[in-house]
C-alpha cells in the first residue's frame, strides 16, 4: 500500500501530484484553487481569528477522527467569539511512512465536515517528518469568522446572577478516546462529542444579542477549567448544581474504572453559554431541541469570588478546583 | 534544567502557568491579553490569508532560528499575495522534555521577529507530545493582512516580455541549514536569509501598482520551483540569464560539496517580482538599496510555453526542470 514520504513535503513535483490528486481535488474552490501560498478573502466586518493544532491519538476514534475535530475545533474557536465562521487555513505535519489510504480518509473528513459546518477551506501547508519524529498526522488548522453585528461576548460583560447554560452531557469526548486507548468495552459504545456548534451559537446571537454575555467549549481540562477561568479572570464566583451536569452512564462507568473525574475530562461538542437569567429558560429550551441533556447549571455570583463551588443533590458544597497538571494527553 | 513536560499541554493550571510566564508576559498586545481562544479583530478592505508549520532541523542555525522563521515566512507569504501583514496565530507542538531554556529563546526571537515586521501575535495555542513523537518543537503561524489597494498580483497578469526580478543571491538558507547538518566548515560562515520582505513588498506596490504582476518568495524547492509553477500554471515560458542569478561563493563551495544545485535550494528571505519591463530598472532600483545583489534575471516569453529554459554567459541553453523527488528535507 502507498504510504507518504519525504518527497511528499519537498515542495517538488511528489508534492504538486498530492496536492492536485489528494487536496485540490477534494477540497478545492474559488479560493483554494488559486494555489497561491496566501488566499485572497473578500470580507467585512469585525473579525474573529483561532488557532489550534490537533495531535490527537489515535487519529481515528469512535464518534470522529483527527480530520473532522480539526474542522470543527476551530469552527467552534471561532464561533465561542460570537462570530460565524467562514474560512479556515489547513496544514499537516506528516510522519514519514504514513498511510496514503488514512490520509485519504482524512481529507474525505475534513471535506464533509467543513461543508457540513458552512465553512471553506482557502489556504493550506504540508510538510512531512521522518520516521519517529512525529506521530502519522498532526493538524493545524486556523479560522476566520465575522462576528455578529449584534454579539457582546466577553469575560468583561460577566455578572453576578447570570445564568450558566451547558448545551450537552459532558466527557464523551475525552473518555472516547481513552477507552480506544485502553481498550476498554462497555454495554453501549461511547462516542466522541465532537460536532460544529457554529449554527447553534448562531441562534442564540440572532434570538438574544447582548443578553448573552459569554461562550465558550469545554475541551482541554474539561469544564472545570472553563469555569476556573472565568472565576480567575472576572474575580466572581460559580455556584454549580451537580445534579444538573449530566454525565451518561457508559461514560461515567469509564471514568470510574479509570480514576478520573468527569469535570476535568475533555469535550469537543460541548460548550457553555452566560446569559441574563431572564432568558436563561429560553435559550434552553433552543439547546434542548438539539440535545436534550442540554441543562442550566448553575450562575455566577459575588461570593466565594475566584471560586468554583459545586452544590451536591443533598445541599453538600464543595470546591471545583483547577486542573493541576496532566490529566490526559493528546486529547485533541 | 528546567525542561517541557506533558502537564504544559493539559489545559490545566501547569499550561497556564507556562502561558503567562512566557507568552502572554513576552508576546501580550490588547488582542492577545483577552485569552480567549480566538482573538477579536478590526480589520477592514480585502484581506490576504496564509498558513505554514515550520518543521526545521536544526531549530538554531546560523542566521536564524525556527521561531524567527516561523514569524518572517507567514509574514512573507502575507506579503506575496500584494498585502500588508497585520495579525499572526502561533501555535507550538512542542516534544516532551524539550529545553525551556530553548523554549525561551524561541519566543524572544518570536517577539524581536514579530516588532520587526510590525504585526502582532494575536491567538495561539500549545501542545505537548510525548518524547519522540517530535522533534524538540514545531511551529504554526497564520496570518492575515490587508491587501494594498492598487495591487493587482496573481498568475493571470503575467503575460509575454514582462521582466522576472529578484531581490538577492540565492541558496544561502538551504546551505546554511545544511552546513549546519553536515557540520560543514568554509572560509566564511553561511547565514540563512531569514528575512522578512513586507518592507519591499510595500515600496514596490506604493511605488507601481499594477505594474507589479505577481510576487512569490523563492522557499522550499527553491528558485527552480517557483519558476516552474509560473510556466505550468500560466501556460507560457521563461527566459532566464545564468549570469544574473547570483550564488555567494562559500554557498557555492557547499553545494559542490554536497552536489546540489543552487537553483532548487531552498530560500527564506528571497523573492521574485515579475513586473512590466518599463519599470524593470526602477524595481531593481529599489531592491539593490536593501541588496546590491538584486537582479533582473529574466523575462516572459511566448516561446517554449510550459517551460523555464536557462541561457548561460556563453549561450548555451538548457532547460530547468520541475524538481523530482526529495532534496532538502526540513529545511523550513
Amino acid at each position: 500500500m502507498e504510504s507518504i514520504n519525504l518527497q511528499h513535503g519537498s515542495g517538488g513535483e511528489k508534492q504538486t501530484e498530492l496536492l492536485n490528486n489528494l487536496i485540490f481535488k477534494n477540497l478545492g474552490n474559488e479560493f483554494l484553487d488559486k494555489k497561491h501560498d496566501g488566499a485572497f478573502l473578500n470580507i467585512s466586518g469585525k473579525l474573529a481569528f483561532s488557532t489550534d493544532s490537533f495531535v490527537v491519538s489515535p487519529i481515528f476514534f469512535k464518534g470522529g477522527n483527527i480530520g473532522e475535530l480539526a474542522v470543527f475545533g476551530t469552527v467552534n474557536d471561532v464561533s465561542m467569539c460570537g462570530a460565524e465562521p467562514k474560512y479556515l487555513s489547513l496544514s499537516f505535519i506528516i510522519e514519514e511512512g504514513f498511510s496514503m489510504e488514512d490520509f485519504q480518509k482524512i481529507i474525505n473528513s475534513i471535506k464533509i465536515a467543513s461543508e457540513k459546518a458552512g465553512v471553506q477551506i482557502v489556504t493550506g501547508d504540508t510538510k512531512v517528518v521522518e520516521r519517529g519524529k512525529g506521530d502519522k498526522i498532526y493538524i493545524n488548522t486556523s479560522g476566520i469568522g465575522v462576528i455578529y453585528e449584534n454579539a457582546k461576548i466577553g469575560i468583561e460583560y460577566i455578572k453576578p446572577k447570570q445564568s450558566i447554560i451547558i448545551n450537552r452531557d459532558i466527557a464523551s469526548h475525552g473518555m472516547a478516546i481513552m477507552s480506544e486507548r485502553e481498550g476498554l468495552k462497555f454495554d453501549s459504545e461511547i462516542l466522541s462529542d465532537t460536532k460544529n456548534l457554529n449554527f447553534e451559537v448562531k441562534k442564540l446571537i440572532e434570538n438574544f444579542g447582548e443578553k448573552i454575555h459569554f461562550l465558550r467549549d469545554a475541551t482541554r481540562g474539561g469544564l472545570a477549567s472553563v469555569l476556573n477561568e472565568i472565576t480567575s479572570e472576572s474575580n466572581l464566583g460559580i455556584h454549580l448544581f451537580e445534579d444538573k451536569i449530566l454525565v451518561e452512564k457508559q461514560v461515567k462507568s469509564a471514568c470510574e474504572l479509570l480514576g478520573l473525574d468527569p469535570m476535568y475530562v475533555a469535550n469537543e461538542g460541548t460548550f457553555l453559554c452566560v446569559c441574563d437569567d431572564e432568558i436563561a429558560d429560553e435559550v434552553l429550551e433552543i439547546l434542548q431541541r438539539v440535545n436534550h441533556h442540554a441543562s442550566k447549571i448553575g450562575f455566577i455570583t459575588e461570593e466565594h469570588a475566584g471560586k468554583v463551588i459545586m452544590e451536591s443533590a443533598f445541599g453538600g458544597k464543595r470546591v471545583v478546583n483547577p486542573l493541576i497538571g496532566e490529566q490526559l494527553p493528546r486529547i485533541c
